[in-house]
């Protein structure tokens, strides 16, 4: 796919030292190929698209100008990595990107030694190229550069200015590249986003723009005029960009905003700044999408826009006619229904309405959901804030971006009983994002946790009737885990009914062995039963439910009746539900013997859900094996 | 004790509605006898005193100027609400502070309902404050204030900034005042520090102070004046304060800084601003420990200094002689120590280099030693950049704070193996800080992640071992968990040793009953062995010093000597170190009884830990009433 004919230059660049030997206009001619070779290549393998479409001049110029991978680069969520990716010796892996055995999604640092930093979670990059570059102040190396490139929307981020903080007066060698583009995945939000604008659309802005890059143009002036322009970088940022103190005021040298796009410029700055010691910001400005017109149109679609047709950019949707909605879609119509009926109830998210589908709650009733930033820590407790006067909040955040609100769920809402209903999208493993973004923690993670009630549906009726019962009075905090992708059946909008707390039931009957299974993945067990049942083997399939309570009366009846148990549950072993059923057994005196199935103790890669459950010992031939294994040892 | 001749306004005052009753000059003297009271309670009910004398004026100016409990108070942190708590309703109450059974040293919601959201942790109160802010405007009630007081310190938590964000566009009713006394529990650090120093040093701070104070001073100059007044209120900011833009920035209309200990300039403002919309912050200078001479001199040591002399000021210190050193303590040496040997050894904390005692390596190698605010998530995140480079820290961060850098911990940390040690203090009960500050759910929350070892010393000299095993080359990541208070043996500084990975050790053999502790609480099951073979009843003891990986090979060996398991910890139940045993017998299948005693699943309160750790059952009694049992059942 990767023809010298159609990318003559990217061609010639094997790493960054090929980079480094083409004039001006090859590297202009790089950028082309870049994007052309990404919208190719992501046609087909999908993958996110318009992030790394809109920082191509900036990964061509920061490998031209910087000495990767001496120097370190941190790319803040990594979404917008890709060019990073195929300019540092990964270009014919590119195809592989996040499939099972291929190149990661997000930087990595056991993939390439250009990776000097992993990265999934927003707004840690500050952090990491401060740590590196106190490193690099203390093994004696004070030449060595350290540049976080972090986007707007995750510069909201709590950590992020934590970073700021310290960096500030720690005084590191540390240049943070704000990439200001006015979109995270869905459209950045809050009062830093209105103050970027401000600076941006300031006449200063362009007159910096038009003029002053003019006169130290391509043009070469020369060792005079390079001294003069540095000189007017130095004073620039106190004297035109007074709006600009809030990066001043944590100790940073602000540089720009300038051009994202303009590759000179770009380089002619990242030039000047790596001869300049201390922590120093420099803003630029980006298009998400630059290049591929439906993806500037769109950025929020094509952030991540799966197949599509490479000449006219149209989306390649499969069918979803008769297809069960996805959980995300089950929930965001469910919560807009039960917010008409229950006036209270109000729906926050950090920074990810298109994601967990608030965005169809949020045009219908703008006033009653938040869009809280990238700051999963202030939507907890911002929740629990409102809950303490009556509001209902159903705040929606991705099982593997709650681990940043742990202390929030405890501390604000947990321990003061307040009536928070959490749901957990992405519970389980998550297939191609990888480890990162696996959420297969969350039930271990809230199990130990006083009065929270932990439910997972096993299918699209069972998570309205389970937000239904949350929603209830003084149900307290409610935590509700649901998977990434389909549900189950197509016909998914049935009346509520109340479920009760801490209740599971039982799916079928059987003779021996019972399985126990928590959320979607019961559906797992029913189809690894039903085989059996081919098979001649009757097993007991139980759904729980609930991780916590747990249903002790079920349980009791299930030892009385079965002389094993399997647990199944897509998160990990170790303190998880099979965990909770051991506990359980272990403090009643029973020993009956007990097959846990679900996550083991170690990181999970990126891959297909087929793949990774099979990986992970949690798909139908797994439950199939570990009966035929019991019934072979035991009543054969 | 609270006695009208010696505290004559006090003793009219039992809730604000007394308090609106006052005229200036009784204002004045209240706070006089607030600060007396307290330093007088204190002096032998040992609480936090320095934070609470800061802020006495503003405390009596808000319950004086705003209509609490409707109006709704958020104090951030809460170890300066003492206060507050004395003038709404619990006066009498006070001598009980921080006793079992007595009102919380910190604003407990089901305490009072002037308490209207519970802290103890840093950098909530914002978001709390605007939770409750949207609620009251989604309700239809546009006048009610909702007031958000953070110190400087609290204001470097991210969460902070992250609410700042969002509260500047919410548009909603908060009132930030950020009381800046350039100091948390130990000294304020970072960025942001510098420049409300570089505010508050201005001159145009003076010029503010002094003349636009002056022309509506007491001598009150009528409604006119007034109007006039607010007016160049609304104005100062943008006029006098470029420096300001910070907030500004941020959405916030800026007001101060002003003289925090001045009563009728605060109250006029507060005055002024309960009839401005919107968010807006206050910023207040204030002396920590203002009032008390030594706790103005040193307000670290009079954060919480214990008992001391109610006249002198000078605390009554118990002899340490012969006394084991605090845990703390051996961690401070035994790092410094390592520090001198391993020159790749630095230390980090958040803002506790006092608290945990990272303080005796900051003096003895400053450059060596990161105090990066109150940041718990950067403080991680920063671990790891340093560790990619060769670095290797020791992050120190109490039990129940490392909640804040959960993802970190996984995501940038364990996900990519790096050589990070993670030092829990105060792991377990904490005792009188209460609910908020156990370090409880330590071992539940850091048992599923993976690649992790999690130790835990039953004494001084297992936590030198572990810390020096810990910085062995490429231990990866390494949690050493150990509690408040002292350690075992004075005779603490023996040469090193190193542990091997998840091996425990056998304290003590006996028969029939093996009890197995991990950590400190060890020595609470070697206590109860010895005084059930006074009883005749031989139990063994083993001390599995690793949560994760547990000694597999040692628990096999324990299943075969022995009939029945007790396991001891302090901390949760629900997914802890006990849970860890009974999942490895039932994935070995093992029916061996196992009887699990720890912190149930309940919050649990504030007092003594010997009153904390009878209510939780991990006392000598339990110990010995579960063996009774056990005995009695099986071998009668």
């Amino acid at each position: 796919m990767l023809s010298a004919v159609e990318y003559p230059l990217l061609d010639k660049v094997n790493t960054p030292d090929d980079l480094k030997k083409l004039s001006s206009s090859e590297l202009e001619r790089l950028c082309a190929d870049l994007r052309s070779y990404i919208v190719r290549v992501l046609s087909t393998h999908p993958g996110h698209l318009a992030s790394g479409l809109g920082i191509v001049e900036l990964a061509v110029a920061l490998h031209y100008v910087f000495n990767t991978p001496d120097d370190k680069l941190v790319w803040d969520v990594g979404h917008q990595a890709y060019p990073h990716k195929i300019l540092t010796g990964r270009k014919r892996q590119f195809e592989t990107i996040r499939t099972y055995g291929g190149i990661s999604g997000f930087p990595k640092m056991t993939e390439s030694e250009y990776d000097s930093f992993g990265t999934g979670h927003s707004s840690t990059s500050i952090s990491a190229a401060l740590g590196m570059a106190v490193a690099a102040h203390l093994q004696g190396n004070d030449s060595r550069n350290h540049i976080a490139v972090i986007g707007d929307g995750s510069m909201t981020g709590g950590m992020a200015f934590e970073a700021l903080n310290n960096a500030g007066v720690a005084g590191a060698n540390v240049l943070v590249i704000l990439n200001d583009n006015g979109i995270a995945i869905d459209k950045s939000v809050g009062a830093l986003n209105h103050y970027l604008t401000k600076i941006t659309s300031s006449r200063t802005y362009n007159r910096f723009k038009t003029k002053i890059w003019d006169i130290s143009g391509d043009n070469a002036f020369g060792q005079r005029i390079r001294r003069f322009f540095r000189k007017i970088l130095l004073n620039l940022k106190s004297n035109f960009f007074k709006q600009s103190n809030m990066f001043e005021a944590f100790g940073f040298r602000y540089f720009g905003p300038i051009d994202g796009h303009n590759l000179p410029d770009l380089v002619k700055i990242l030039q000047q700044l790596s001869t300049i010691k201390g922590p120093k910001l420099l803003h630029i400005v980006t298009q998400k999408g630059r290049g591929m017109d439906m993806a500037v149109q769109n950025p929020v679609v094509y952030h991540a826009p799966g197949e599509y047709d490479v000449e006219t950019g149209e989306r390649k949707l499969p069918s979803d006619k008769d297809q069960p909605l996805r959980y995300q879609d089950v929930f965001g119509y469910t919560i807009l229904e039960l917010a008409k009926q229950n006036l209270d109830i109000v729906g926050i998210t950090p920074a990810m309405p298109t994601g967990c589908s608030l965005n169809i709650m949020m045009e219908a009733m703008p006033e009653r959901v938040f869009d809280v930033g990238i700051a999963e820590q202030h939507a907890v407790t911002f929740a629990a804030g409102l809950a303490t006067q009556g509001i209902l909040p159903f705040c929606n955040i991705y099982s593997s971006f709650m681990q940043r609100a742990y202390d929030q769920v405890i501390h604000d809402v947990a321990l003061q009983k307040l009536n928070v209903v959490l749901c957990l999208d992405r519970g389980g493993l998550v297939g191609e994002d990888g480890p990162t973004h696996h959420g297969i923690f969350d039930y271990a993670y809230f199990r130990p946790i006083p009065n929270l009630v932990i439910a997972a549906p096993m299918n699209e009726n069972e998570l309205r009737n389970m937000m239904y019962t949350a929603q209830l009075p003084d149900k307290g905090p409610f935590v509700i885990r649901y998977p990434r992708g389909k549900s189950v059946n197509a016909d998914w909008k049935k009346p509520f009914q109340e479920i009760e707390i801490g209740k599971g039931r039982c799916l079928r009957n059987g003779k021996d062995i019972a399985i126990l299974s928590v959320g979607h993945i019961g559906n797992t067990a029913m189809q690894a039963a039903q085989l059996l049942s081919t098979l001649g083997v009757e097993v007991g399939v139980y759904d729980c439910r609930f991780v916590k309570p747990l249903d002790e009366s079920l349980l009791h009846e299930v030892v009385k009746t079965y002389s094993h148990i399997i647990t199944i549950e897509d998160g990990v072993l170790k303190g998880g539900f099979g965990s909770a059923v051991v506990e359980f057994l272990a403090d009643n005196g029973i020993g009956i013997p007990v097959h846990r199935l679900g996550i083991p103790d170690r990181f999970i890669t990126h891959g297909s859900l087929r793949e990774l459950h099979r990986e992970c010992r949690i798909d139908v031939d797994a439950i199939v094996e570990t009966v035929k294994n019991i019934v072979n040892e035991d009543f054969k």
